[in-house]
C-alpha cells in the first residue's frame, strides 16, 4: 500500500477544497472551525459515519490557565499567572518538554477557554474541591494533575486548572463535541464527508503535500487542497504493530484506550511524505489508587516493602512509579479506618488482612521485616505530619493505628491500566510538520494526538492535557493552513 | 538540504558499482567484504579521512555464542546451546526484542566468530575469569554481561561470551579493524574513498534506491549502485538535535560516546527514503561500579537510603537502576575491608565517612533511619549468604564488619556517564530496510548502529552486542545486496 500518491500520477480530482482535515474528533473539528471562520472551504474527512473522536468518549477536561486565569478561574477566585502556569508545565513534562508549544499553549489557553464559551459550551463557575479524577458534582474547575504534589509545589503555586463541561461528569465530551460538531455541521464552508477514510497523501514534484487520497464508497477518491492538508486522525494506540514497535513494554498488560480509529493513520501518512515520528516510546498509564479520596492515606510498596512515591501523586504519576519497580508490581498498604474499594480500579486484589502489620507482610510474602520498617518509619513521621522520605502533603499523613491492616495489588499487570500513546508527529506551535531535518513539509499540518504535544510523559501528566492541546493545536493548524496562499485549481 | 535526489534529475554519474557502502567502521567493513567476496564490485565512502569508526575506538568485545559454542568457547571448555544464548538474549532484551533478529543472531555467531578468526583477527585460547569490564591479562574470552545475574540465572545458564582480540586490552578495536581494514585495502573487488561525505540517497521512480550523492573535494558526485546502498554510518550520538529529540532525559548530565561521525546521519538518509526509526528514545549508559571486583561487595542505596538492585549487576543495568531513582541518584555504601576507588569512574564522589553507620547516615543527610536499617537487614542476611530483597550472588555477600564506613556518590549527575544510542532503522536480519508498514524499501540496506539491531536497553545490554551486531549485521546486509539481480548501468 502506498501512502504517497505523485500528483503529476492523478488524471483528475473528485473536489478541491482550500483547506483539506482528515479526522473528525477533538482536533478535526477545531480546525476546520478555525480554517472555515477564516475564510477556507474546508473538506472534511471521518472515517467513521459519524464523527467524535477520542475527544467525544472522555470527560473532556481541559487543562488550562495563565494570562492572569481563564475567565473561569478568575470569576472562581483563583488567579494563574502565565510564568506559575509555564513553571507547572516544564515542571511536569522535565525533558520532554517542547518549550515553543509550551509557551504558546500558556500564552493562547485563557483565550482558549473563552473560545469554547464562545462556541456554546456550557461551563459552570462552580469549583469542586475534593480529589477525584472527574467531579461528578456538576462543578466545572478541578484539580486534575500533581499541583498540590511535591516536588511540582517546589516550581509553581497550586491551582485548579482542570476546566469541566457543565453538569455532565463523565460526558463532557458528548456535551463538547456535540457543540462543536454542530457548528461545524451549519458551517457556511464546512463539508463533511464521513465514511470516508484517508489512506495517501497527494504530493507534488517540490514535495509539498497538496491533496488527499480517500476511500469513499470502496474507491478510493482525489481531493485537491489549495492551502493546506491538516492530519487530525488521533494516535496508534489501536494499532498493534505500532505498539509492538514502540511501547512494547506496555503492550503486555495495559489496555487500550482510546477509540477505534487511533490506528496511527495520520503519523504513518506524515511520515511517508517525509514527517518525523518523535516521543513514540512515550504513553499515558493510569492507576486510579483513588477516588475515594480516603484512599490516598494508604502508602505504596514494592515487592521489597519499600515505598516508592508520595501517594497524594495524580494517578498517571502513580502509574508511571509503578512501572518502575520490579515486575511492575505495587502494592497498596492500608488500615481499617481509611480501606475503600478503589471506584475506577475492579481489578484490584487483596493479598493479606491482618490484625498487626507483621501477619500482613508475613501472609503476602513480603521480605521479613521490610513492610514492618516502611510502616514503622511512616507512622513515627505521619504522627508529625512529616514525610521526609517522599513528601507527601501534611493533610495526607495519619499513622496507621486501626487494624485490622490490608495490603491490595494494585500491581500493574493485576490492573492492566488503560493507556493511549503520546507519540506523533514533530510540528511547530502552528502545528506545520517538521522532518528530521526540522525543516517543514510544505502543506502539511498535525495536531492532536497524531503530533507530539504538550503531554509527553505519563509521570508529568494531568487529566484535560490531551484534550485541551488537542483542540488548541487544531485551532492552530487550521489558522495556519487557511492563511496560505491558495495554489491553483488543477486543470 | 535535500537527502533524497530523484534519478531522473541527475544527468551524469561520476561512478558506478554493484553496491555501495556508506560509512567505514566495523560494519561498513564487513558489509563491503562480503559483498566483494560473493562477486560484487563495491564502493566505500567514509567520511573522515581514514575508516575506523566506533568499532575502532572499542575494546572490541563480542558477544558471541550457540550452536554448542563458538570455537573459542568449546575450546575453552564451555558449552552453549543456542537454545541458551537465546533465553538469555530474550530475558536482557525483553519487551524490546527483535526475536528475527535474535534468532538470525543466535544461529549465526558462531560461524561469525570463525570468520573473523578466518579474516586473521587473533584471539588466544584463554579465559579470564575475573570480573572486569575488559580483561586486561591478553585473554580473549571472558563474562561481560548479567549472565550471572539475577533473574538472567533463572533463565538461562551462566556461560562467558566475551571473546576478546588476543593480548589487546583496551584496543581490541584497533586490532580488529586494523585486520579489516586491511583486508579491504587489499581486495581487488573493494574501491575505498575516504574523505568522501555521503549526503544523500538517488531515488528512482519506483522508489528504489539506486545511489548516493557523495560530497568529494567540496563537490557532489553521483554514484550508481547496481544492486544497492548499505548503510553504515554509525548511531547519532554526536547530532544534539537529534539527542535532544530522542534522548533529552540523558542529554542534560551524560557524556556522548562515540565517534565525531555518529551523526545521525545514515538514519536520516534511511527515513528521507522511507525507513523507519524505532527504539530511538533508548540509549547504552555506564556506571562502573566495579573494576576493581571487590566493590561488587558495596551496596547501593537511593536517596531514601533504600537499596535497589542486586550490586552483581553489569555497568549498564546498574546505570539504568540509578536512572529510575530519584533525581538520578545513588550511592555505594562499603565498607573499609572492600572500599576502593572505581578504576573508570573518576568523578564518584566520596560523601560521608564515619565510625558507625548511623554517622555516615547523618553526615550524608539521608533519612535518618534509613540507612542502618538497610545495613542492618542487608547484614542479617548476607551472614547467611542470602539476599532476599535482590538475589546478589552469595559470593558477593559479607555484613560490612569493617569500620570506617562509606557513602560515595555514583548519581549520574556526579559521574557524567558515558551514553551511545540504540535507536535506528528497523531492518530485517538481512540488513533490508523496512517502512513504518514494515515493507522493504528496495535497494537499501542498514547495519551497525545506523539500525536498530539485537542490543535495545541499557538494562539488558552486555559488552560486545554493539560490535557483535555491528560486524554480524553488516556482513548480512553486505551478503544480502550481493545477492540482488543488477540493474542495468545508467546510460
Amino acid at each position: 500500500m502506498s501512502r504517497i500518491i505523485p500528483r503529476a500520477s492523478v488524471d483528475s480530482f473528485d473536489g478541491v477544497a482550500d483547506v483539506i482535515v482528515c479526522g473528525f474528533g477533538g482536533a478535526g473539528v477545531c480546525a476546520a472551525l478555525e480554517a472555515g471562520d477564516a475564510g477556507s472551504s474546508v473538506l472534511l474527512f471521518e472515517r467513521f459515519s459519524a464523527g467524535g473522536g477520542s475527544t467525544e468518549m472522555s470527560a473532556c477536561e481541559m487543562y488550562l490557565g495563565g494570562s492572569g486565569g481563564t475567565s473561569l478561574q478568575r470569576d472562581l477566585g483563583f488567579e494563574d499567572s502565565s510564568e506559575n502556569f509555564h513553571n507547572y508545565l516544564m515542571a511536569c513534562l522535565g525533558d520532554h518538554a517542547d518549550e515553543d508549544k509550551v509557551r504558546a499553549y500558556v500564552e493562547g489557553a485563557a483565550a482558549h477557554f473563552d473560545w469554547m464559551e464562545s462556541q456554546g459550551v456550557p461551563y459552570k463557575r462552580a469549583y469542586f474541591d475534593g480529589r477525584d479524577v472527574v467531579a461528578l458534582t456538576g462543578d466545572s474547575l478541578q484539580y486534575t494533575g500533581n499541583e498540590r504534589v511535591w516536588p511540582y509545589t517546589e516550581a509553581s503555586t497550586p491551582i485548579p486548572r482542570g476546566h469541566l463541561p457543565a453538569d455532565a461528569g463523565h460526558d463532557g465530551g458528548k456535551v463538547l463535541m456535540g457543540v462543536l460538531k454542530k457548528n461545524a455541521a451549519a458551517h457556511e464552508r464546512i463539508d463533511i464527508r464521513c465514511d470516508a477514510r484517508v489512506q495517501a497523501l497527494i504530493v507534488d514534484d517540490a514535495g509539498a503535500v497538496c491533496g488527499v487520497g480517500v476511500k469513499i464508497d470502496n474507491r478510493v477518491q482525489y481531493f485537491f487542497a489549495r492551502q493546506g492538508v491538516v492530519l487530525t486522525a488521533g494516535g496508534f494506540i489501536m494499532n498493534e504493530r505500532m505498539t509492538r514497535q514502540h511501547i512494547a513494554a506496555l503492550d503486555g498488560f495495559a489496555t487500550r484506550h482510546g477509540n477505534p480509529g487511533d490506528m496511527g493513520d495520520g503519523i504513518l501518512l506524515g511520515v511517508a511524505a517525509g514527517g518525523n515520528a518523535i516521543n513514540m516510546g512515550e504513553a499515558f498509564l493510569c492507576v486510579a489508587h483513588y477516588p475515594p479520596a480516603q484512599l490516598t492515606y494508604g502508602i505504596f510498596v514494592n515487592e521489597q516493602g519499600q515505598r516508592f512515591i508520595n501517594e497524594d501523586s495524580y494517578l498517571a504519576r502513580m502509574a508511571d512509579a509503578v512501572l518502575r519497580q520490579r515486575n511492575q508490581r505495587g502494592f497498596m498498604f492500608i488500615d481499617n479506618r481509611h480501606f475503600a474499594r478503589p471506584d475506577y480500579q475492579e481489578l484490584a486484589e487483596i493479598v493479606a488482612v491482618g490484625e498487626t502489620v507483621e501477619e500482613v507482610e508475613r501472609d503476602s510474602g513480603l521480605p521479613e521485616g521490610s513492610l514492618q520498617h516502611t510502616v514503622q518509619v511512616y507512622n513515627q513521621y505521619a504522627a508529625k505530619g512529616e514525610d521526609p522520605l517522599f513528601h507527601k502533603a501534611a493533610n495526607w499523613l495519619q499513622p496507621f493505628d486501626t487494624p485490622p491492616y490490608a495490603l491490595v495489588d494494585y500491581s500493574l499487570p493485576t490492573l492492566r491500566p488503560a493507556t493511549f500513546t503520546l507519540g506523533g508527529l514533530d510540528t511547530l506551535p502552528t502545528g506545520e510538520v517538521l522532518t528530521a531535518d526540522r525543516e517543514i513539509v510544505p502543506g502539511l499540518f498535525a495536531a492532536g494526538r497524531t503530533a507530539a504535544g504538550i503531554p509527553r510523559t505519563s509521570a508529568g501528566y494531568a487529566s484535560g492535557m490531551s484534550v485541551g492541546d488537542a483542540t488548541f493545536t487544531g485551532r492552530r493548524a487550521g489558522l495556519r493552513a487557511a492563511a496560505l496562499p491558495r495554489r491553483p485549481d488543477p486543470s
